[in-house]
């Protein structure tokens, strides 16, 4: 298993990614080695400061960087030899089994969707938030950001294939998928979630449970949350900051520790062809160690293999 | 002053409610007076079992209730005395100062719109929620439920009467108005924020600091924070799950315990000619006694008057 992770990208790179590289690969199964892209004299630097010696990492060097606020199209039709370029076509070419950047996140959706492409009868393929939950584990919720407008048929199809992942990367049978909403009667909300409701309500390939509100976000009631990419980020934001507030006010908690970014590190792209992972923009060393360790669990979890299978 | 408090609104009534009126009257100032309306042998009874003799509430008789389930529009029509029909009434009337309710949330919107009707030039009321900040004091947000769906030229509109609201109700000069996005820069969002933003920053009447993240909903960053009434209805849902989480786990904490709904009590619906306050379902006695000292300070602070004015 190749993982590969672009050096490049995120507001502290390269030395946080480089430096988290190097604790996540003291960790790793020997079944896989970690692929980094990026200024390979830069890399080799980091590694010198750190006296470590590597013995399951490959370095491919790419010569440009696509930054934090450019374009995302126009980046990557120009920058083909960026980090992120480089990561997208050797996922195409098979030469890696994901590709990991804490970059431009809006170039990793759009390089995603133009490398390796949708899944036929995928309508819209979405970023997945881990949630954490109060009793321990964690939920998925999509999309947290890739479309902040979706069509109800979007909408309930990101409960199929969020559905299919939890199955595979959570372990978990007949995941229960719910439609967060303003309220829980059929009824209730936006005409885009009255018109979901239904058509998750008829889609027999899930075990939907109806809608949740606000305050089930991390109350266990759901393993599958849809939402639209719009609400998704912003619910996702706010309990990321959760950590934060309360660490400043000098609380330590266990659930609340989970709310932390890093202790997940990463959200996958649920929908294409192949491992997609994005990386928080801050990340930090340990986001990046953590998220290397999902990354492992998602390729063995072949999800998007199953979702493929599942829709053709 | 007279504060009309619906006495059979909500999953605990009357028991609660009238509890709670009992608590706060003895600590309203000597201008105000309460007015309870409901069923009068019930409520003189839970007066009796607290051994409660009223001195600054009178009791209005309400034959009827609207019961939670019930469809708004037809319960009004068909139950011209309920206690939530008689309040409106008396709203109107001008025989109260403001009217207060834990019952349907559709009916008390829906009253409020057939009794005491928009303002003039305002195109959609909107429930407006208080959010606590972790710098101590309140931010609201609206709108969070009465409108799941708004046009942008209806945001643009929640930014300036909440922007009045928070003036005169928290005496904020030049309150920040802020658009809750899914990033800072202007072109981010779902069509309808990316709509917004221009027609708020246009806007000479209001301070608008640009866009907020979910990260920032308790972060001090705005006084005002404009939103459609699905995505506030979820944050503001969300934000009052987070003393119950942390409740069971032990952890006490000021800027939790501020999550906690009976902190407030209730949320005012801004942009209709008079004073409605709409409790939390569940109020309990603490909720509906810190409600009454708000709706207190709202009456005093002329809010609605100040926004018709500005309006027209």
């Amino acid at each position: 298993m190749k993982i590969a992770v672009d050096a490049m990208g995120g507001d502290l790179a390269p030395q946080a990614i480089v430096e988290g590289v190097i604790q996540a690969a003291s960790e790793l199964p020997s079944e896989a080695r970690i692929v980094l892209i990026g200024r390979e004299n830069i890399i080799l630097d980091i590694f010198k400061q750190n006296n470590f010696t590597p013995v399951n990492i490959d370095i491919v060097h790419a010569e440009d960087v696509i930054e934090m606020g450019e374009h995302p199209t126009k980046a990557l039709s120009q920058k083909p030899n960026s980090s992120i370029g480089i990561g997208f076509r050797l996922l195409k070419e098979k030469e890696v089994d994901i590709f990991c950047s804490a970059g431009n996140t809006g170039a990793m959706h759009v390089g995603a969707l133009f490398s390796i492409k949708a899944i036929e009868g995928v309508l819209r393929p979405a970023i997945a938030g881990f949630v954490p939950q109060v009793g321990g584990g964690h939920s998925i919720m999509l999309d947290i950001g890739a479309n902040a407008d979706c069509k109800p048929e979007v909408l309930s199809q990101f409960g199929e294939i969020g559905s299919l992942f939890a199955q595979h990367t959570f372990q978990i049978d007949n995941p229960r998928v719910a439609l967060m909403n303003i309220g829980e009667e059929e009824q209730k909300g936006s005409l885009t979630a009255q018109a979901t409701y239904p058509l998750l309500k008829a889609n027999k390939k899930i075990n939907f449970i109806g809608n949740i509100e606000g305050k089930d976000l991390f109350n266990d009631k759901a393993d599958v949350i849809v939402t639209d990419g719009f609400t998704g980020n912003i619910l996702f934001k706010l309990g990321e900051s959760l950590y934060d507030i309360m660490k400043k006010r000098g609380i330590q908690d266990d659930f609340i520790d989970q709310t932390n970014y890093e202790s997940i590190g990463g959200s996958p792209i649920i929908g294409v062809n192949g491992n997609v992972m994005i990386a928080h923009g801050v990340s930090s060393p340990l986001a990046i160690r953590n998220m290397i360790g999902w990354a492992y669990k998602q390729v063995k979890s072949k999800a998007y293999q199953h979702i493929a299978q599942a829709l053709n």
